[in-house]
């Protein structure tokens, strides 16, 4: 539906870097993805990056990422040392600015390769579960959005991964009463600026791909002449929807029900598993 | 807030003969209102026109009308005898098609210059009393498609003033629960191709402006050069914001709390009174 | 590097009866092309279309065909019995309407799929050739558009082959003057609202494809139980970039180095051969 | 016409501290100026800044700058110690991003509010004098492009007064020859990213408004509770179309045909004569 990359590289990096530099890179995708559900992802894309400021940049705009001769610009003059990228193939809901990812709230960003299936049916459902008090800062109408503000009404600021296991859990709670069969699919990014969490799941058990480097030290090894190699840190990392350059040993795959965590100093894949709701969710009559 | 314009002209005519021919057009006033809460409409436009097809033409865009060489292009080329356009001040709501105006359901066209006030507070209420099979149409974060969701809750195809009377209703009911001194202002115009309402009404009493044309007769007497009065049918009229073209005897205010109805052989100038819910308005905890 | 379609149909229809009802329609296209040079084309768009005005509409776009609102919109909404569409994959020039074709001057409308080689070296000299009363004009910086002007320059309005012969004739005498081995690229089609001529040359003579639709009554006989083909004219007639709809018997291939014209009762396929400048090129020193 | 700003603040400044944060700042004059020939300059506009990289960034839109969520942003995180800011008034040539000042040339920048008058009917001329090899860089169809085109001919890169005075020089020339009264208006400013240089100059002797801050050491006596002033080095300066902020001691005017240049330790007001072509200006037959 959508590809995107996660960032952290330890110390700044001109984004350029990382979206145009590589072989087959996200850029490249927007045009040709392999691995997508959709080859082309030209309704629109998003930046996401953290500096000095207390919260993060967000670029986004509706044009195709391969052509926007603004994010070329941007991409070669921003540096960070966590940054978000996201190409959007949209599936439903319109091609605006408040649609394109990555969404933002406080220092948190967050990004999503996937769909809730049959939105328009559960959608009412799912906003009602929003905290009130973030619900005036829904501003499009994405399924992702409301996805993200249920994990931050779940607490995705405090255990991001508690959060979003809720948050799927309730998607799918209220699209099976809804007769929706497999109510979720797809791969989630988010990230404090410190550290980056992907996700990947789908209530099918077949979800969108995605892919997470192997160790600095290791890629070192492996392909010594490689400069950015040793511009970035020993801890440095990227979690992808399809893997971008030309080094076959630097991915490994994020497995089915699983996230992925990178950033200063950490590093874990570990099993992931849906929360259902504990009481009974509220169905409108 | 915004300006908008309203015509019913009994007989096919360019768009360009209202949009863009008269002295101080509505395409002058995107760039210089007179009468309006802000003295530049450049967050966008739309316009919406009736032909053979089933529903209204709607063409919306987030340029300002006034550089936009598409809207100058097809207002040179569309005909129809009864369309809406308007233009945007944005104030909160971001600038994007979804929030332009006119809206559309079915064979409804709707626009609005007003807000609701602090829209933020009260939308969640709004938007959960908006019917729940309408509920996914809502595409946008606008304050006005809200308002036609609810008008269409109450029932805006039976009887466009009882249901625009409830929908005011519901939201001062909700507003000054919420503690908003003077929930609604503004003016609104809709129409189901065929007839076209006009309404002016705000809860301070002191409501943004809005003229309707005399009849056509009156007018041919008082200008018996001007080829576009012989040009449209006796019954046709114009309600708009603020007066179009150089013709001082051309337009008489809509009175505050009242509302105006056009088209074919109709014509009526009427009181406007809110109608406050019955049953106690559910505030959600 | 781009994909058109030219319709003459005799009598008014949709514009979305061939812009998106056909499979494997120009809007697909936009987003998967099978024979084009590019698999994508959604660097903007462009129709054009005749009615009862003066001069053709035009409406054009740098958004991608496939997720444009408005374009979806406006074919539902505008009927043409001769018209031209356009989707984009840009190749250097930036995506601006200014780019989009198709270009119009006077009644006539122009558009092309391919290029002219290494134009940065010779657009000077060919800029310089047109027509001074008509260099104002040139509003973009595409080759399409500068080609246009040549044609225009060289008598388009009155002999549309020998215009476009020598146009192309003086882009390759420049061309090779100035070192490139195969200065011209394309398939070409021009209007003046009656007739359409659709050209297929290169100077390499591997040119990009180009369709032409068979007589309207051997495709009711084949056909029979198709409705569109009982609704248009007898001498109705497509020229296309690449084959629309599912109908294999419908279309011939325009052979390379040809050209058709079709248009209220003509109909032809005649060769085409370009016609070098006869005097010497003047290169600016 | 058009607004400008141009800073050198000698250490960096995240750009929002010029463009947002004071009274009556540029983005309020992209819907309110007092000063210009237009009271709205919402056709587009641009940012062009200097950091690490060899060539300054640019980020231009279409959009009005006062509804631009993506200017916002970047203001907010993008820090130059030199850095322009643009807002448009189009006067002809169409609203899109290759007619958005600044323009650049590997290290310069340059943008200018006013015009070339009656510019289509010397353009050509003007054109044919930009050096065959500057030629394919023009991307758009702004007048102001062109001059600064013949500025870079006439040695910009090398003395930026001389060979803006020629520039203007051939335009004048031009211009007159081809029956045009007072052929340039405006102010310009351009840098290399270590100096600027603004220049007020018009044929008639009526110049569009410039501006010039005083000496930084100067304004902190005057206003020594001002953080700014304590931020930014002696050195630092603004050229402005029009004041912004709220300190009255804080501007002298640039007077009529001269130019200010600042950058570092650098400060001049110089008087500006425009230089006539020496040999005849070539007009095409």
């Amino acid at each position: 539906m959508c590809r995107w990359l996660a960032v952290y590289s330890g110390s700044p990096m001109l984004l350029e870097r990382a979206l145009y530099a590589p072989a087959h890179s996200l850029i490249d995708q927007s045009l040709h993805s392999e691995l997508g559900a959709e080859a082309t992802n030209g309704d629109g894309f998003g930046i996401g990056w953290y500096d000095e400021q207390p919260t993060p940049g967000v670029f986004r705009s509706v044009e195709p990422a391969w052509n926007d001769a603004n994010l070329r610009e941007l991409a070669g003059h921003i540096s960070s040392s966590l940054f978000f990228a996201h190409i959007r193939a949209a599936i439903g809901s319109a091609v605006q600015q408040t649609n394109c990812h990555p969404f933002r709230h406080g220092r948190w960003l967050f990004m999503h390769n996937g769909f809730i299936a049959d939105f328009a049916t559960v959608k009412r459902d799912l906003v009602l579960a929003v905290d009130e008090s973030l619900y005036p800062e829904i501003a499009g109408q994405a399924d992702t959005e409301v996805l993200f503000y249920l994990a931050l009404t779940f607490g995705l600021e405090d255990d991001p991964p508690d959060a979003i296991a809720r948050a799927i859990g309730l998607v799918e709670s209220v699209g099976r009463r809804r007769g929706v069969e497999y109510p979720f699919q797809g791969t989630i990014a988010t990230t404090d600026g410190e550290h980056m969490w992907g996700f990947r799941y789908s209530s099918e058990g077949k979800s969108r791909s995605l892919f997470f480097t192997r160790h600095v030290p290791t890629l070192r090894t492996l392909y010594p002449e490689r400069e950015i190699l040793q511009e970035v840190t020993e801890d440095a990392r990227l979690i992808v929807s399809e893997p971008i350059g030309d080094l076959p040993g630097a991915w490994e795959e994020v497995p089915e029900s699983s996230y992925a965590v990178a950033g200063k100093g950490d590093d874990e894949l570990r099993p992931f598993k849906v929360k259902p709701p504990t009481s009974a969710v509220p169905i409108t009559p």
